[in-house]
């Protein structure tokens, strides 16, 4: 068999492993018993050493050197180089190493949660250090294979293809913009106070309007399903996807607006080339492209003028007693209340101007903490200092709201931030282009018809794959590599 | 490392596989979206065939060769025993064979879905038939590697070291006593005509009563569910059991019932030895003996009066409208309820004692058929001699409700029926022994109390797995192995 042929089934086989232990996973999160735990967990890693194995072993070097010279197709051959990118991903770090840093990482995430909670960056730190030395030690051994720099080689973890040089510059944009754009934007939201809508949200009928939305905007239910779970995610495989969301009784917006969220990444997942997807080359891009996808839905498209038309009838149907059909306002309340920008501690919670400059901060500790231009224990100063740099706020001696909100670093998963912001950047780039080649994809949102963006979003980015490299992805799709342009554009549009 | 442990090592990996295969089952089962099922299958499929490459690899023989020297504590020893069984089982039939009858008999179970609606035996014929060819061609290959009988080998499957030169004894026992039984019985109830209970049970208050009553039968939450499913069945592994069961509104036991009888089921496998879950000693006897568990929870404690004591009071808080407790015989009504005896068709709806007559008519034919005595077109005169022997009804030219009832043979799975049958008997045997050796579990059952019970199937079934052979076992937990009197006394007992 062509050496191609013999790789191709090696990573059908891996896919297939990947389906069932995506499915634990989603289980993990909304299905099993609370002490199942255990097992579920040895399940997972004893699959995961298959997968391993299956990279690993001797012949495997041999058949990429000789497909390399057999006459493949343009998918094929874009299939190889991604094979190849998991294979040298899989492969290049010492198995030592990989073992010493999840022991590392589980022991520091499980202290996180209690230490967090009591303010405690003292005993945190020793923790946190460890994880951080032992992924300096990775990502030597990852740059040596790879050739990339010490943070190059990571971020292609989550963003293949991608180089920190590329994000400084434009993040160094996002940068000069941003302060003065916020503080612009909180001045003119200030002049325009507004009262957001009060009352009850049984949860019952939020799963309703989330599921009605999820079907207009475009969600395969014959292969899919909408659950509940503590963090919203997007899950399962391309054939079976798996979305969750949570809802409160007080707040409509977080529940349907994660749906939302989690639906675009379900469409990318759902538009994903049909006859490749149990090959590298049919799954998506990157991080910073499924996020694109997930806040396309959810910031270019939801939080739009012209969704909110189209919502506001729903809202008066799921919820009589709080949007009655008589009240004046609504609409422009809807606005006012999906667009509020306020500088504050917590990314996950923060609005679509002031996020960026979470993650910018996060992407410059991280970065210079892998290139050993700083240590562990200089991040509370650095955050600090940051903070009140970008934003305005202080978190000094508040490590809580500072330092040790996030889960990320805990487990050693540094090079996956900035995707967040490459996302929107991406989502902002790519729905301008698709608004100025379909024309029609404002007004159909309005009436609640999400065909023509879907049809573009599916020609243009779903049905690709990662047959391009994200670059060419972009160019192919938008004319331009990523700019930082058009995300400050939308934010102007939009807040000023 | 030892050859045993190494060994040890191959069997833990298939566990972790058979983990994930088995949530990927309950979940086709239950939550699975329609159009998922192609991708799923071929995710079990794959996953399948690396648990079979596992023990087909050249130096497991040598292993197995090497182990049996070695120096091995007694669990140890039974679990190399079982090791073997299981890997002789996995690698004695052709691979070609084991494809052709995969297919075979997925297209006789597919055309026999449409075939039985419509009564057509005859296009059925030629596909059953083939799966009947490829299962004696599969019997034979068994056989000379096991040195088993041609029926044998394929009984082994499913209740390992059972012979049907046992049950050829223990059924035409049974077979001697029941018709006339039978006949008593009927008498005996059409003297006591009863009103059953008529209402409307909603689905809700049953699934609540369900788990209530999985509760008191300490089913263990923490580590298992309880979901809705055509079919009721128990799934996924001992440390985290999933068991199905459907509603009906106008019907409270069979829902009900088919909860205590998944419990039974569940009960066993979570009392299974812990220490042992990844390896083939910890895991259950045989099908028999499973079903022994669940028949014994069903059969033996739920339809007896002390249980019915019990249930009532629930029935009356759950259905309030069809139970007033002011109304005088419902005891004694539910007692006939749940023990009406009427020879019929399907042995699926069929009561405790016919239903032994459907399995020894099925039994007797496969017998025959695996070993070449009959050919697959005599099994409808055969069928309906033997309704008309054992149980006085005939299915001549019926063969929806006759021959073609059951999906078992559509895909060879020859060698299963005896197991249901062999359970009742094992489960009259253990629950006799049970009570004597601890009084106070029928008196105990009154009042909704089960630990002396569990306790006492805790110890001396659950907890042993497969350290035993079947005939041990029930020689170590009963005195005597299967005995056909204690299933006879037991309905007479309770019938007449």
């Amino acid at each position: 068999m062509q050496a191609y042929k013999q790789l191709e089934k090696i990573f059908y086989r891996s896919y297939q492993i990947s389906h069932l232990q995506a499915l634990a996973h989603w289980d993990n999160a909304t299905m099993m018993p609370p002490e199942s735990g255990e097992a579920r967990a040895k399940a997972l890693a004893e699959s995961t050493l298959i997968q391993l194995e299956l990279l690993e072993a001797p012949h495997v070097a041999e058949l990429f050197a000789q497909a390399k010279n057999e006459s493949l197709n343009e998918w094929q051959s874009a299939n190889l180089r991604e094979m190849n990118r998991e294979w040298k991903n899989s492969t290049s770090v010492d198995k030592d190493l990989v073992e010493k840093k999840i022991l590392a990482g589980s022991q520091c995430e499980m202290a996180w949660r209690q230490f967090r909670k009591e303010n405690n960056w003292k005993d945190f730190l020793p923790l946190l250090n460890e994880v951080v030395l032992l992924t300096r030690e990775e990502a030597k051994q990852r740059s040596s294979s790879s050739g990339l720099s010490l943070y190059d080689s990571l971020l292609d973890l989550y963003e293949p293809g991608q180089k920190s040089e590329n994000i400084d510059l434009i993040f160094s944009e996002l940068k000069q913009v941003l302060p003065s754009l916020t503080q612009q934007i909180i001045d003119k939201q200030a002049a325009e106070a507004f009262t957001p809508p009060k009352g009850s949200y049984p949860l019952g009928q939020q799963k309703k309007l989330a599921e009605e939305l999820m079907k207009v905007l475009g969600f395969d239910f014959s292969k899919g399903r909408l659950d509940v779970s503590t963090h919203p995610f997007c899950g399962g495989v391309s054939e079976d996807v798996r979305i969750t969301s949570r809802y409160e009784e007080n707040d409509f917006t977080s529940g349907i607006m994660g749906v939302i969220h989690e639906t675009g990444h379900a469409s990318y997942e759902q538009g994903l080339p049909q006859m490749w997807l149990s090959q590298p080359v049919g799954h998506a891009r990157g991080m910073g492209l499924h996020e694109s996808q997930s806040l396309l839905f959810e910031m270019q498209v939801s939080r739009s003028p012209e969704f909110l038309s189209f919502l506001l009838p729903l809202l008066q149907k799921y919820f009589p007693d709080v949007f009655s059909k008589s009240s004046g306002d609504t609409k422009e309340t809807l606005l006012k209340l999906y667009n509020q920008v306020q500088p504050s501690f917590i990314r996950v919670d923060a609005d679509e101007v002031t996020y960026p400059s979470h993650v910018i901060l996060r992407y410059e500790i991280e970065k210079d903490l892998i290139e050993s231009n700083i240590e562990t224990k200089d991040i509370p100063e650095l955050w600090d200092e940051k903070m009140k740099s970008y934003l305005g706020i202080t978190t000094k001696d508040n490590y809580t709201d500072g330092c040790m909100q996030d889960i990320h670093w805990t487990d050693g998963s540094f090079g996956y931030f900035p995707t967040y912001t490459l996302g929107a950047m991406n989502a902002a780039q790519i729905y301008r282009k698709a608004c100025i080649d379909c024309p029609e994809i404002t007004a159909s949102i309005t009436d609640g018809q999400f065909e023509p963006l879907r049809g573009w979003l599916k020609e243009n980015i779903w049905s690709k794959g990662s047959f391009f490299e994200i670059d060419q992805l972009m160019l192919s799709a938008t004319g331009e590599t990523l700019q930082a342009q058009y995300f400050v554009d939308h934010l102007k549009n939009r807040y000023l």
